[in-house]
């Protein structure tokens, strides 16, 4: 009842003077923000508020926009209105324009995000409207927490999640190949080093497959799929080209995208991740919806687990996956699910040029390749290359294995990075960070258990995935028999601030337990 | 596991040079926001992002912070850290100081927020910590919004709200008066008009009770009783400067010092209010904390119900005056409640000088005073006055009665306004906004209801309460029979585009029902 009605406004609103549009230099991230001078006519006249939600516009676009209240002329002076550095872009009008403002209505869907908060289960409409305000901005922080969190742990049922992941993928951009299968992968994460992406597309290309993956930069990783790719190649494709090289590739391996093809995502995620709020059903939701609106017919899910992966039971696991195939299977997308060994990193390498390096070294068939790597990717590999309908059942491995060690993969590997642009990049001369810290055993015996997420946040304080050169070089694993003294691991870092944080968390906890071979948990999972 | 820790941060930051600290004149309302420079060596070095929360540190003091990122020397350089206004007042150091930044720890009660968001209960220690911390700013909006969706409906029971209220009552300054019993009344609000507290502690303080009302602003009303008292008096008085006052008067009717009262309810509200969730178990902690932190002993709380209250049910009002109960009781507080008639405004006028208006014709038993205020505050400053020992039950409206009918009340009112620095105001001339729109009935026959929403909508609209002058007179009653034609109510707007807004809200509903006389609801209530 505090907001007048945008439809009333709008009919007086040209009864005050215009305001100049300006562009003010600060970044404040995915909250669009307007400023505005206290003596501004307009300002009082409509008695606005800081913090008020208001819609802009000039030239026939509009964005809503928060307000802040500025006393200072430097910054915008009455007769001016002020907008933050993405919002400025969004709105896509020249300094000094005329633009007008006023009171946003509040967004048509929250009458429902109220009924969800009070606990009601919502309808197919409820979550297509939701998702559409949000898609479009319309919500503040205030009200997307209000949604993840009403959504959280217990709160949707799986027919629930099937309509939120529908209503994500139907928002943004479509993409149609005009072809069947179209596959994918993807890793629901927590692991790290685990860069099975880069290997599996070049050999289910090699193979014929069409396989448009899209990857993510790291949000609380180390390094994503898009931050170690950069190391070889550019990820920062425009849409239409990105298509237009995976029909001639039949693979890439690109950021782009999926801002557009799930924009609703891109601004869940804003809340998400600092609140570390990942439930099953926003997981589930978040990743089929981008690959549906990819395009995708076929998806392979890796879902790691262990001690200190995301997922830490088999019974989770299992909860998990039915949850999975039940919104895939309503959502029309063919999905096989592996149950993975998330116990410790996968590869050597952790953070950008080190999994680069781990990657070029497995697509050369390095004598120093690490193993682990090569054969998580060939089982995903052959898992996917029997989506094809003229592979038998079980001969996907052995044909993923041939693709490999022929040199087919790393040959179409380098298509690929040809075709997104090269960057220079030698495996054997990788270009790490100058400061190094060794960490070495503090006693004697076997490797029992090691902490993926201790071994995240050295690296992460050591610089990852920023520095590209940071990170970790992991030299032992679970059940290896070492001495004290014996080198564990090498962190490479950027600043030598950024050494001092790394080594202080090394020296409270090196992520490394050592103990007697009993005290070693084994996982039954198949790779 | 993405943020540095602080503590880490905190023994290397004197290696880097010290920030110069600068005032940004920007208003940001309750969210503190630090402004760097992107190309600040600082900022690149420690990989600070936007938005990141930030602890920034000068002179012994320290502030939490949200981070913008400038790239406008003017607004900020290299060299420099900016604060908000707000941000700047807290930390209250000079321009020019050295400052240092660093990213903030987490809050410590952040798994607490995360157990209640999955379903959890939380135990009293729980509850505290998180308060502690929510009082000190050192949540997020997101980690509010979280915070306040996952306690709301149905997931706090009554013994957590007993938790929630004591840890906000302890967060803040406690008064105590040294006597016994210290009175005081609440409303839970939603009625226009309704300024009852006006004349009850007047009543109540000239029969000589000690009676340290704290009173608010409107938040979502067209005026809270400050905004209506602050026509005939000043009431931003400081802490102390008020405790003295009571003490002499025996009452007060001013705002200030909730906000150090329960810090964290005034935190907590910059969340609530924009998303209007007022949960009952929110409300209760809200009123109870405070109400106790400012030392009082005894409350009488008034419940109205009607179609357009906040309560709209017996059942509902039952249900939330039994919470109220057990809180207070758990709390140690002398509860009685009334369930009153919340079907239509009380009083003639809406907006701070009509209710002015109306509360001093009460006083000065005006002919033109309305019956329905003088009448609902004589019951309620009656069951106050039960609170004596020495008055006898059942005896508290006819002393109530004879103070006000004796002028009593009138000399209190008198002197607390003195007290508190008056304000030249006459009743008979009140100074109303310039512009007035007539709404007059559109069909004859009886008014069976008056829509409170709508004509606080209406009110707003006008400009109430930023113009004190605007609002409506309401001249036409339930019950009353009318002719087409004959004027329903006055709006008095500040501005011609406020007065079309209201103008144009009235056309689309004037608030008022018109029928016949059985369509009445009639409530079974005491006043």
């Amino acid at each position: 009842m505090t907001r007048s009605p945008a439809a009333e406004a709008a009919s007086t609103e040209d009864r005050l003077s215009p305001l100049k549009l300006k562009r003010v230099g600060i970044d404040t991230y995915r909250e669009n923000v307007a400023y505005m001078h206290r003596e501004c006519d307009r300002y009082r006249a409509e008695g606005f508020q800081a913090l008020a939600k208001v819609e802009v516009r000039a030239n026939g676009q509009r964005i809503l926009a928060t307000l802040n209240v500025v006393d200072d002329a430097a910054i915008v002076a009455c007769g001016e209105l002020g907008l933050s550095e993405d919002a400025f872009a969004t709105l896509g009008v020249a300094e000094g324009h005329p633009v007008s403002i006023l009171q946003a209505e509040p967004p048509p869907s929250i009458p429902a995000l109220h009924r969800k908060i009070a606990g009601e289960r919502l309808t197919r409409d409820d979550f297509r409207r939701i998702i559409q305000d949000i898609a479009e901005r319309r919500y503040s922080k205030i009200e997307l927490t209000a949604f993840v969190v009403a959504c959280d742990r217990n709160e949707l049922d799986r027919e629930e999640v099937f309509f939120l992941s529908d209503a994500m993928s139907r928002v943004g951009r479509r993409l149609d190949w005009h072809e069947h299968p179209v596959v994918d992968k993807h890793c629901i994460g927590g692991i790290p080093g685990n860069r099975t992406s880069m290997l599996v597309v070049p050999i289910v290309a090699a193979h014929g497959l069409l396989c448009p993956k899209t990857s993510s930069r790291a949000i609380t990783s180390p390094s994503g799929t898009a931050d170690t790719m950069e190391v070889l190649a550019n990820v920062d494709l425009p849409f239409e080209e990105l298509g237009q090289l995976v029909r001639t590739h039949r693979g890439c391996l690109a950021w782009g995208g999926t801002s557009q093809l799930s924009p609703a995502d891109d601004v869940l995620i804003s809340v998400e991740r600092p609140l570390s709020v990942d439930s099953p059903g926003q997981m589930v939701a978040s990743i089929l919806s981008k690959k549906v609106a990819a395009g995708s017919t076929h998806l392979l899910l890796d879902i790691p687990i262990g001690p200190h992966a995301k997922v830490r039971s088999m019974p989770e696991a299992r909860r998990l996956r039915k949850l999975f195939e039940f919104v895939a299977s309503r959502m029309g997308l063919t999905l096989d699910v592996v149950i993975t060994d998330g116990s410790q990193p996968v590869g050597r390498g952790i953070g950008p040029v080190l999994e680069a390096r781990d990657v070029m070294r497995v697509l050369t068939n390095h004598p120093n390749a690490p193993m682990d790597l090569r054969q998580k990717a060939l089982r995903l590999a052959g898992r996917m290359l029997e989506f094809d309908p003229d592979v038998r059942g079980g001969d996907g491995f052995g044909l993923a294995r041939d693709i490999l060690d022929a040199g087919r993969a790393l040959e179409k590997m380098q298509a690929i990075i040809v075709a997104q642009g090269a960057k220079p990049f030698d495996p054997e001369h990788p270009p790490l960070a100058p400061h190094c810290v060794e960490v070495t055993a503090r006693s004697g015996g076997v490797v029992t258990a090691i902490d993926n997420l201790q071994l995240a946040r050295i690296a992460r304080l050591a610089g990852a995935p920023r520095a590209i050169g940071a990170g970790i070089d992991v030299l032992a694993r679970i059940g290896d028999v070492v001495e004290t003294g014996q080198l564990l691991y090498r962190v490479y870092a950027a600043y030598p601030n950024e050494l001092t944080f790394s080594r202080q968390a090394t020296e409270r906890d090196t992520g490394f337990a050592i103990g007697q071979p009993d005290q070693i948990t084994r996982l039954n999972v198949e790779c």
